[in-house]
């Protein structure tokens, strides 16, 4: 099953600026080889549900291993069998009806 | 890892009344034995990591094989390594600081 | 307009524990006359669309001046025309699918 | 008080293509004058709490005008005090941490 899903990871107790945790979760995704795109509150990925769940699980333990001791992150995630989107797709059904 | 999640599964393309793709849900969680709190605008279950996202999962799928062509879910979800915390904690951290 | 929401505050730079701000929060949502429940990951709200996002806004000022130096907050936000509903009955047309 | 947000509406009971809805809020964006980028899973506005939500409620009326009997909204909103921060400061703070 394909999945578009929206990323947002937020580390705990590890004071405000937490952007090197955010980067190592662009590793995560790199290594895992998913297609992504990082957006000013998230980060947009595409790829089968059990690849996209093993890295957003991998996510939180590397955040943890890098000394969060708490995170709560947000997760949105679309599937559709009517047909094949990818997150282009979604962007591009948008932007053409605005014209 | 155990985790803390908030499940809310929106069936797409299918009307406006939901409830029956949501109670699904409910018995995929219950089938799964996760605790599981239904509120107005979601889901909390409580399990572990593994457990509780093969169990959404398997809401998408059992709420695709209902009907439902497009599927767009929300999760939250939180860990923690300094100490362990259930559901009921959670409400209580917070009723016993508004006395 | 009326409206059912999901109100998740997280203070950042605070450390793990962020229980005295989201009590601070129900305090908000009391003090305005809202109808409000905790669950274990947020409040479900009901009420006219201003007076709720009013509560809302008020919420994040309480919170920065408790001392926290950034939030990040999720909401939910439901509107329907076609009739009206409130929260216990969102609960109730799940519960009823069910039996 | 500034905010950057993430939105992300969801038109129920239209059918499985959303693109004209969602295209009809980039217009409200563009109208209320506010900073904003399309990704593939919502909308990154930034501005000033009052006109950020202002712009959201008549997303909502308008989505209802085209028609949507429901709709059902994230909306994710950071705010701070310790320092200024836009939307591609966001994205920076992570990529300068990738290298």
């Amino acid at each position: 099953m394909n999945v578009i899903v929206d990323l947002c990871v937020v580390p705990m107790g590890v004071g405000v600026s937490v952007g090197r945790y955010v980067a190592e979760c662009q590793k995560v995704l790199q290594e895992a080889g998913l297609e992504h795109q990082l957006h000013a509150y998230g980060t947009n990925i595409e790829g089968d549900w059990d690849d996209v769940f093993a890295a957003i699980k991998r996510c939180h333990e590397r955040v943890h291993a890098l000394g969060a001791p708490r995170i709560t992150t947000s997760i949105k995630v679309g599937t559709r069998t009517d047909r094949e989107q990818s997150m282009q797709d979604k962007i591009d059904s948008v932007i053409e009806k605005e014209i």
